[in-house]
């Protein structure tokens, strides 16, 4: 069967990053580490912050960001941890940029702070367009999804420094190929860490936990 | 623990609409249905129109257009079906309007369609925003996904007209609550119908078809 491919081209915008890069050195001059945590819908950014920031928290201070369309349920699940929690209300807004990032990070306490976690909107389109100003990107893909996201939406694979596939757990209900999804994002961007995760049962948190711990540290080192 | 929700306000665009309803016209004189399906990446939109084409072709001519940021690998997989297929690429877009919708249209054959499909950019946020031009509505949310979607995404479930429960197949290992699942959509759609399916195993497809199908001889007698 035949099909044709037709492209449609848009311009794409970019005084954003001038932004994202005063926000970093900002950033660095304080010593806090901003994250900004990406995904689908439903990939589990907040279960996995839940289990993330109960095991940072005896050597790092930790706050989020939660940005959602509406609602603040993630937020409230959040603060359960104990983190300084703010709750980004985006307005209809698909993404967040570094000015958006920054108006978040005026209401934290950065001097108090050595770990700042943006979750963004559930959305593996739109965020990977806008630097956020974040020292690292982290990217959820969880298995449910399939193992041929990175060729659907490869710009959010490209802008990746870490990537965590969540919901091994569930693997067994579905055939997702780790070995072949670990082909097609470091055809992307080669080298990129990869860490399967469950953040239902809490497997392969810990070696996750300990990439970031040595992000922080570095980056306060520097 | 307290945290602070901070509005984030941005002007939103429309004079699509006019585009959108033009469009509407033109298919009602062709007698030619277009159904828009959404979802969030990884939700089932394919495999859902595998499951449904089959189906449907007994008694409706089906074209399919397959919108996606990048990759053919959905209008390889539908082409198979043998019904008419065009692979749409966004350059980066993360939504179809319906200009662009158009665009797809015109390649088709309308005279020898009843019922097109337009497989949207998987994204469960800006699609919601964008008239298409379609006569109806669908949207896909699966099990993995969550229960609590439409209190975040609340656009998306308000603009559909039909909603699509899948991998229903998975749900013992996920906890999906349906019942408040249905409370959260007819809260912002009071009497949407919803259709729980597998594509994987079929199971509660032939529904949603019946469903499909008197919508498109409703729209074709009109």
């Amino acid at each position: 069967m035949e099909f044709k491919v037709i492209e449609i081209k848009q311009g794409v915008l970019s005084a954003n990053d001038r932004e994202a890069d005063g926000l970093r050195r900002e950033l660095r001059e304080k010593k806090t580490f901003l994250l900004n945590l990406m995904s689908s819908p439903g990939s589990g950014k907040t279960s996995t912050l839940m289990q993330t920031i109960p095991r940072l928290t005896d050597s790092l201070r930790v706050g989020v960001m939660e940005a959602d369309i509406d609602s603040d349920v993630d937020a409230r699940t959040v603060s359960a941890t104990g983190a300084q929690v703010i709750q980004l209300h985006t307005g209809g807004m698909c993404h967040l940029d570094a000015e958006m990032t920054r108006q978040g990070l005026n209401e934290l306490d950065l001097d108090a702070l050595d770990l700042v976690i943006l979750e963004n909107v559930g959305n593996l389109v739109c965020p990977a367009e806008f630097d956020t100003g974040a020292v690292k990107n982290a990217v959820i893909l969880s298995v449910p999804e399939g193992d041929d996201k990175p060729l659907k939406y490869p710009l959010m694979f490209t802008v990746a420094d870490v990537l965590l596939v969540n919901k091994i757990d569930a693997a067994a209900c579905f055939d997702f190929d780790l070995e072949l999804f670990t082909q097609r994002v470091h055809a992307l961007r080669p080298g990129i860490p990869i860490f399967p995760i469950s953040a239902k049962t809490g497997e392969g948190v810990e070696a996750w936990c300990n990439w970031l711990r040595e992000q922080v540290q570095q980056w306060q080192e520097s």
